[in-house]
């Protein structure tokens, strides 16, 4: 028997733990699911004899090591600030480790000792990060095996609801972390390169530089710039590369109604505003406008961002219901963007019938006999219910195949990493197309952004 | 015989040094004046046999402890960073201070020991902060001594160039440290109260919502937000007081047309520009556009911006000469601001013949006897030439004068403060007005932000 730690059980966790469980018999999986707090581990878990749910406190050292000590590989989904004390107890008691998360400084800063010990310790394998790392990684290195040399490289991912759940006037609903979502793109200019020039989009101009993508029996989407598109050009080998772009998919016009929060100041997550929790959503609104003693919020609220009587931006604040003098917020010394998600999770918040859905859109140019091509590539995966989500599909499997692997020695090479290598992406794309995650692949004349050679 | 030590001799100190020389016989003073380049400080006091020259190395502890054991009390005109050290240094050597800055923690945080040694350590005794403190304080409270109430405190001050040397579009050129006016507003959301309702402007919108003052015989101003109206409410005791606004002033357009450069990112001082030194005005401007194989910078720019072909704005840029493909930067790992500080200072930097202007508008509003008034403050200072100019008068002079009041016992609290006692600006204001700086008072309707009481 081999023992599996998998320390978090929250809500991406469901997909993880089905698959290692379906595995358990054939493969000999002891599986130990250790939290705080073991709610949904318990709902999913209790009748699977294979199975030990332990209550850990993560602070509890003594427990925490006896529990690693106890395994042949841990996986940790706890949130990414909790990992790097599980990381430190995997190298003092020689476990091997996987994690979604990004590679943290301190976690990169393990890498002589991980090496030493020839354990593996992989990062950033669930979903952006993680299938896009696979999945793009993959088709890089078929153009390159074939003597092309990459001029183009655009990714794309979006966490969004199904279509069938698609039924607000934002085509937007909350799958994932809210406040990701209200404070996303701040912290900096956002950095890509175009044709060999550097490109800098300030956050307040971020929402107004979007792109539009189609994907095909999903219809449009649009895209706007991730902080740094450059993150990856190195690891990808992409460092001489002309168009160098990341982003996040919306459907279209999210970001041109976002940015009126924007614009206003709603989204800084710096300060906190005054008697926050007296405030009505007018209020709220009205703090961001001038001092008027008879003009309506709505009319300061329409000049200030010149908004046209018949713009449908308009009926999306109505949606959200944020003139109501009523409602009033509940959050105390709260920051603006705290506010605004608030409100958002009134209308955003997914139903119990709701499904989620994952988007993701790569777009590959390359020069091959002097000759320049292009292939995008799609994929779409919809959540089942609930608890069986897109976004718990695509982060748990990953994790689950890649441990998996690990501990059947496919997975070989020694070191904290992300899953860029041949060894790591081959098996795990190809298992994850018996889940239905998979990749539609288009050869399309190259684009690029300067397609008539100018 | 008194002795003055003047630490620092920037360009600020012109007439600063003139009035202690001026007074020296009357006053029985001795004045020493320490620096590390004494280039001004030679031109303007080589000859006067009552003044000492010394160079010094502030980072010269013993040197710099044995110039202020010397001496009666110190005058520190160096930057506001390295006040510190030689306020630690008056504290151990029983010497009052004054310098023209705002009081930073670690000075606020000397307080106790400087009450329990009777010192004097005054600060913002210049201009902005400084005669702004003094001349709204002296009104405000003679409001209060007649028994009004405060509802109403406006303050807004330029620093800009005057009328007769007044001859770009902008209206504006360096008169002072030209990186504040680059990242002026940056760094959190504006904040004031308009009739008694908190409002917040973030830094992408300052430039948009401006107001608008009258100064007689000087034409039109615009006003934006300071970043925080607030900062004196308590030290003023204005703790209840219905509006309080603070603000730049600039001349009208100016702001309409720096928000160009807000807008498409050119002020950020967050990071630095990939291959500065290599780019032209032309490539930096494009860094912040969209990529396009045919498109010109200019329409990409008015398009982004939406300028329309015949706005003035337009002119503006044209000035600077910000599309030119010639002129190169010669500024390595640059930030934005960086650049852009460096692209004005070619048009904006004072010429020989050049004069200064500074101007202050003080708004105040008040109840008595159930009624409301209003009376408007305003003060203009015209510089004589490049050394005597109207930043060094206003500066200069109250720092002088405070520093011989002290002296002259005619100043006696102890503590860290801020020129807001009658104590204080009684006697210098009053002074002041043979300088010329003084304020012109007008009783206005009350007219507030909801002059119809709706």
């Amino acid at each position: 028997m081999r023992n599996i730690l998998v320390i978090g059980s929250g809500k991406s966790t469901s997909y993880l733990f089905q698959y290692l469980v379906d595995k358990s018999k054939a493969e000999h999986l002891k599986i130990t699911v250790a939290d705080i707090q073991l709610d949904l581990a318990k709902k999913l878990l209790q009748n699977h004899p294979e199975v030990n749910l332990i209550t850990l406190d993560i602070f509890d050292q003594s427990h925490r090591r006896r529990l690693i000590q106890a395994s042949d590989i841990v996986i940790s989904m706890l949130p990414a600030r909790f990992h790097i004390e599980i990381a430190k107890d995997c190298i003092l008691l020689n476990k091997h480790l996987v994690t979604a998360s990004y590679v943290s400084p301190e976690m990169e800063a393990l890498q002589q000792d991980v090496k030493q010990k020839g354990l593996i310790f992989m990062n950033e394998i669930g979903v952006d990060p993680g299938i896009d790392h696979m999945s793009a990684m993959q088709v890089i290195n078929r153009i390159r095996d074939k003597g092309g040399k990459m001029i183009l490289f655009e990714s794309f991912t979006g966490g969004l609801v199904a279509p069938e759940s698609d039924t607000n006037l934002w085509n937007y609903k909350f799958t994932w972390n809210p406040r990701n979502v209200v404070v996303a793109g701040q912290g900096g200019a956002a950095k890509f390169i175009q044709e060999n020039t550097f490109k800098y989009i300030p956050y307040h101009r971020l929402f107004r530089r979007t792109e539009f993508l189609e994907v095909e029996g999903y219809g449009r989407f649009e895209v706007y710039a991730n902080r740094d598109s450059l993150k990856y050009q190195s690891a990808y080998g992409l460092d001489n590369i002309s168009t160098l772009y990341r982003g996040t998919m919306r459907r279209v016009g999210f970001s041109r109604a976002w940015n009126m929060f924007v614009q206003l100041g709603m989204t800084d997550d710096s300060y906190t505003i005054e008697d926050s929790e007296q405030m009505s959503y007018r209020d709220f609104v009205n703090a961001f406008l001038p001092y008027s003693p008879s003009d309506s919020v709505e009319l300061k609220f329409r000049h200030q961002l010149k908004i046209d009587q018949d713009d449908i931006v308009w009926d999306k604040l109505l949606e959200l219901d944020l003139f109501n003098a009523d409602k009033k917020i509940p959050l105390k010394q709260a920051t603006p963007a705290e506010i605004l998600q608030y409100i958002l999770s009134k209308s955003w918040t997914l139903k119990p019938e709701d499904k989620d859905m994952i988007v993701m859109y790569h777009k590959f140019g390359y020069e091959l006999e002097g000759k320049k091509h292009q292939i995008d590539a799609t994929m779409v995966t919809l959540g089942n219910d609930q608890t069986y989500t897109a976004m718990a599909k695509t982060v748990g499997l990953p994790v689950a195949m890649a441990t998996l692997a690990i501990l059947n020695k496919s997975i070989t090479t020694p070191g904290v990493q992300i899953p860029i290598t041949k060894e790591v992406y081959t098996p795990i794309l190809k298992e994850l197309e018996q889940y239905n995650i998979r990749f539609q692949e288009k050869e399309v004349p190259y684009l690029g952004y300067n397609p008539l050679n100018i």
